[in-house]
């Protein structure tokens, strides 16, 4: 088989598609990412209360989700804005995830808070700013977790796989892709979901690829269909943004779905992912 | 409801939601485009032959394909490069596809060609590169026949709405917005495919919207791929580069989907469209 | 001598370095455009009256500028802006402009003007959104007029000199281009004055390349640090739009000079030439 | 005075150009960055070896330059490149500029970094890739060191300053700006230098803006013209990469200038600099 442009002469090698013919399957708890199944993981954007946390853990559980994503080390373009409740968001997300028993995916910024980070979560997700940070991505890989590995906003499909490479060469097997959408000249939307970087990427690792519609869109209106395409180009999973109370969001409140329009969406999700031989469990599940 | 970003000033008036709240469909002989229906059109990039045009308008036939896309004046980089067949080739096509039945769809790029590109076509295609061709798009508009306007390769979605706004205020309300991939940084597919396009323009417009996946990625391999996440985000059709022979093709033989993938993928797109409250008919229909 | 990345293939004859090895000049008159001089083109975006043309015809000749711009077919986004004089814009253009003992520059937008704007103008402008229009390309050059051939907002070097390439094949050899901005994210400016692109041209062609600061920047203040910044890169040239009264301008205002601030940039632009072994005349030459 | 496009709303405080109404001056010794006199940083993309950095440290001293610069913590986009010498790097290169009485600006990669860099460097580099991590920007800021801050390959103006602003609000006054190139979709050069940025941040803040026109063009060639450029678009100061023999350079060799080419460089900075009323020192000073 051919490859797409550009990928003649790829510098990466772990991450390659032929490096595991089969593909990767990341496992957290009993959720396979990687396989058959289309994995949801959903929440709000930033971890604001232990109420909030638990009631959106609540919802995203009533859907058939199993891993909560939440945010606690916030990187903020201001240095004004509400920066993340930091070790003490935490502790809320594991508890309520644990109450619900859910899986824990959350950012983590620095270095140093690597360990820390990988005490409470079961996946570490590595951010968009972040995704050319090397010692960030080394110090992540040596938690021995799960990575969920975002593309930056202006990184090429070769430059997010050569972040991968970083996290397998440092022993790291558990890398997660995400597509979230790139920087274009267009301002309709907050970024352009590049959708057709799923099948481009599964054509050149074997590494999973979800995808976030919820940054790349920044509109709740927009997230559904998104969220759908992703489904129907072959995402392994999606991560979306979900807060009970969209307008009292400190963080992306205008791209949080209310748990009823996430619910709708998901139903619709799974008869996307049935029409291209998916699954995406649903709470009866 | 809101609106997405940077559209609380819109300038256009006529291509506004609220100017036809219904929707526009634009009907072409019994094909309805902008109603239930994913409405495909294919064939190849450009008609070569009669003999490889007959073929092409047989094989996207036999899939159930009722309008026939093909090329005759063709904006190339090069001006070394094949440039179309001319009127000579507006004959071939025109009887192809009268012989199969079908209507056709072609571009026109100069002004002093749109009433003899009307009388051979049942749509005018004004190309990516053309956009902005403001005495293109009223020549196009003068011969009262729908026109499918393609994105421009950096054109934001009110420059497309503008430029719909020059046909519609020139008298002709037959229009068909088609995006076609933007013009980024990424490199691994010809053009990025901006799917979040399809629903942020329904937001704003009554026209219909549909999508070229062959010029967006410019891979065959993620044609299909592109095209589920198209008909999955909204589209009202697609726009399919098709050719009987794709190896021997004089242009853009890299993006031409073989008949029998092409017949693949329209099974896919059916289940997709159904998943989405959509119909798209197969040849048994 | 190596060549920039990308330009390995280039698929442009004509237009090569080393097809005109000592440099095409360009003249107009006794104005040599690509010699030691660097060459100032200017006037308002739009002719609007005669008297409004005359005053900035005066006030252009008295900054030392020997040939006039202005448009009268302008290519407005939307079609219910001010779209140019046309043919009667014409006359009142060439008239300033003998009266004045100046040359004339001045936009073609349809093939079908192309001989009409001829018969007026000495130089033919071929607009950022026409670049790729061949049609139009092809009707300027057999004018036999200079082009001045500016680069489409999205538009590579390569597919600059491929557009310079169809003028050249035509058998007109009077290709100037110029830079004016492309688009990208950033939005403090209305495009990226890509400024570098003026020394990679003249690495890959023979053909002078002059510089619009105007659309560059949008913004008045920006338009001399911009000027400037070309002058000290190699630009064979600037294209500077200048009104008597910029905020009574029916297009394009906020990035027109005062007469005033226009004399002071040319003594400043002068000065920078100076320094990099150019020359530019002033009004005492 | 009005502001640039997209600035009304600005949501930075520190970094406006009111807050320090007669402009920032960050001192390094008895050189000033943000006065009169346009200051040059020169040396090695990566110091290599004592030799290689004793020769660069010469030759930019020899050219009258008084910041040397080299990386020996290197943001590499393979973990398979060459990553720097690190700590033992920073004795070399401290001890090279000690030699020839140079100030040394280097690169600080990691948040734990920042004390070690700051006992051996005058001036501490955020690069591109790091703009947005606020917790190297906390902890560069922590050191009290002068700040060289890049703009990152996709970061808006405003981003730019909201990464400054981190800076400042960390009671780190000495910020210095970096334009250094952004991503779009050219491929003739590396990066597309955004020269007008100079003016428009200039507009909007206080602090100094530098540029960097290695990086920016990534080819030795263009690296003088769009030097010029910066100089006569009004930035406060250059930083070059020099390497005294750049065919074994083990990193971007393509983009650094020979002793001999950077010292012609100069010359003719000098009298750019001149013609906009600025200085440039020579050796002989």
């Amino acid at each position: 088989m051919d490859t797409p442009r550009g990928a003649q002469d790829r510098p990466y090698r772990l991450a390659r598609r032929d490096a595991v013919p089969t593909g990767t399957v990341v496992s957290v708890g009993d959720v396979r990412i990687g396989g058959a199944e289309v994995v949801v993981m959903a929440g709000p954007c930033a971890v604001e209360t232990a109420e909030q946390t638990r009631a959106a853990a609540r919802a995203v559980r009533a859907a058939g989700v199993r891993i909560l994503r939440g945010g606690v080390f916030k990187p903020r373009t201001s240095p004004y804005s509400f920066q993340g409740l930091g070790p003490e968001g935490l502790e809320i997300l594991s508890a309520a995830a644990r109450a619900e028993g859910l899986a824990v995916v959350t950012e983590v910024l620095s270095p140093a808070d690597a360990p820390l980070v990988a005490r409470h979560a079961d996946i570490l997700q590595i951010g968009s700013r972040s995704m050319a940070n090397t010692a960030l991505l080394v110090a992540a890989a040596a938690t021995g977790k799960p990575i969920l590995l975002k593309r930056g906003m202006a990184a090429t499909l070769e430059e997010l796989l050569m972040a991968a490479e970083y996290i397998l060469a440092a022993g790291n097997p558990g890398v997660i892709l995400c597509e979230r959408g790139i920087r274009t000249f267009e301002r309709a939307t907050r970024n352009t979901l590049d959708v057709t970087a799923v099948p481009a990427l599964k054509a050149l690792t074997h590494l999973p690829v979800i995808v976030d519609p919820s940054h790349a869109t920044g509109d709740r209106r927009l997230v559904p269909p998104a969220a759908l395409a992703a489904v129907a180009a072959g995402a392994d999973g999606l991560l979306v943004e979900v807060h009970p109370r969209p307008e009292e969001a400190l963080c992306d409140g205008a791209q949080a779905l209310t748990p009823a329009d996430f619910g709708q969406l998901l139903a619709r999700a799974r008869a996307v992912a049935q029409a291209v031989g998916r699954s995406l469990p649903s709470h009866a599940d």
